[in-house]
């Protein structure tokens, strides 16, 4: 592994990996964070909304289409912003992402109305 | 659209925008990704305990009061976060809002006792 | 409380504890972040995992060591973190804590494939 790669954010892992020099900041390690940032933000409340809207007996053709969506989004998401592709392919993934979310929201906002 | 209130993280969205100079750090926009930040810290945990609670049968009423005091106080601590409002008015609407969190925890621990 | 040790990412909260100059970043505190970053990114999935693989009936044993698993190496993930203990004993307890999430991952795939 070249060593000329490394970044560690923690001392004791530079210290094991080639010396404490490489206890720095990368570029493309800030990268991989700010993307991982953004599935955290994203892909927990959609597991959240998923499994609430599951429950209101979907039919399985629509709920399958909502999670389709929001799957080939956020694989678009990533990669366009691993591999830096041309603004706004992250954002138009993004987007498209929040689409099924938003409907998803939606449909339990209205499911639950009747109890409010 | 001023270019001068612009940053962005990443290069690319800086080039569609106006230029590499507006990739950079600012304040404002670290103080709504601290406030993002908090939110999932927070929010993420909540929506579970909540989704748990719920199936322990609550009182609809006491389950309301603890949803209730949970978005109010998640309001404040945004709106007190993003107007910079005098310390420690965020702090307290975070520790407000906690409250439901830990009766919601603490019930949980309690129904799920015989089972350990 | 002793001023030397304080560190606040915001100016109003610098500003209550002893002035602006504790606005700054510390390192123990980055430490704690980053620790606490790394718990959203494993114990958010593993609640949702567990929530999921808790409905598909399986043996309350099995289950218990799964959680269990997860519950020591995440303890001990928190503590060889906050106490730099020497690598690769972090990274060692992060990896045993993802072996009972790739686990329910599996078999909640595997319960789902007649509906695929």
């Amino acid at each position: 592994m070249g060593t000329v790669l490394q970044a560690f954010a923690n001392p004791e892992d530079a210290l094991r990996n080639g010396g404490l020099q490489f206890c720095r900041k990368d570029p493309d390690v800030e990268r991989c964070r700010r993307a991982h940032r953004n599935d955290m933000e994203n892909i927990f409340p959609f597991l959240f909304l998923g499994a609430i809207y599951s429950m209101l007996d979907p039919s399985p053709t629509v709920a399958r289409i909502h999670f389709l969506i929001f799957c080939v989004g956020r694989i678009v998401h990533t990669i366009a912003y691993l591999l830096r592709l041309k603004a706004p392919t992250r954002s138009v993934a993004y987007s498209v992402a929040q689409l099924p979310c938003f409907s998803m929201a939606l449909q339990i906002l209205l499911a639950t109305t009747p109890y409010w």
